[in-house]
């Protein structure tokens, strides 16, 4: 039922960010408090907050549903960052793009050794940052509680990829 | 009381993000539920509900708390981000840098003309952002219902020029 209240709202926005792409547009959900929350309830009912010690947000758009998943399950939050925007010490991973290359970082005192990491975005596509982020969970040395999305391009086939790192991946609505 | 609690937690990075300054990292904050609960407590506690339409978050720690607070106040959220970000048809604005300029965007559908817009981000520096982004609001046809920050840099001198939009100028910790 969630999973039809989001897709009556997403906005198809074509050709963005370039000429072929059908973006997702998540903007008119920020707006209805009522969707928002149910966002939120709608994780809260697939998760389990016994298996979750801390709750990872990956910039910018995990960010906005990332603190609040963190607050309703009482646990830490932990934001991942691109290149050069964490201030203290950090530990980074790179992963390709179709042109180059993009590097996401987190802070190295982000959680103790064992913890188990929930990882949050707005959005799962071809998988590339969530993976560099859970390789970077690994290399700071937690472990993957598993994965949170509000949506899934599933015919991009990002689940497959993220079944190496957890088989708990959460997506409230998928395409 | 949270003032002093913020100050135990914030942390002092010197020479980041460039060698002079000293900058105030919120992480410490994100990982105690307590103290993510008692800011969103703070603001509520300061701002007044039925003066607020909207809640307007800056890109990127902007949309930590923003999306929060909006939910606690019942309120639409809107985000304000950099150039190219937002996919649908946007308002810019300019504003001066040390060094050049940047570009702040909004959806030109993210509210109805006449909505009171409450402007959130995590600190208040210089105000540049804040400026142009309450600047977007107007171009919309919105007012500003006020600010609400974590921490104020005082010694920079933001709310004074924060005070020819809106007298409700809330931050939590001051330094």
């Amino acid at each position: 039922m969630i999973d039809q209240q989001l897709k009556d709202v997403i906005r198809d926005v074509s050709d963005f960010p370039k000429p072929g792409i059908v973006f997702k547009d998540i903007t008119p959900i920020l707006k209805n408090t009522q969707l928002c929350d149910a966002i939120l309830e709608g994780f809260l009912d697939r998760l389990q907050p016994d298996a979750i010690d801390v709750v990872a947000g990956i910039e910018s758009r995990g960010f906005l549903f990332g603190l609040s998943l963190a607050q309703r399950l009482g646990k830490p939050f932990v934001p991942i960052r691109k290149q050069g925007k964490l201030p203290y010490r950090t530990v980074a991973q790179s992963y390709a793009l179709e042109y180059g290359e993009a590097i996401v970082e987190i802070h190295e005192d982000a959680f103790e050794p064992g913890a188990r990491v929930l990882v949050h975005d707005d959005l799962l596509a071809t998988g590339g940052t969530v993976i560099a982020t859970s390789k970077l969970i690994e290399k700071l040395g937690g472990t993957i509680a598993g994965y949170a999305f509000i949506i899934s391009l599933d015919f991009l086939a990002g689940k497959e990829k993220l079944a190496d790192y957890s088989q708990q991946v959460v997506s409230l609505v998928d395409y």
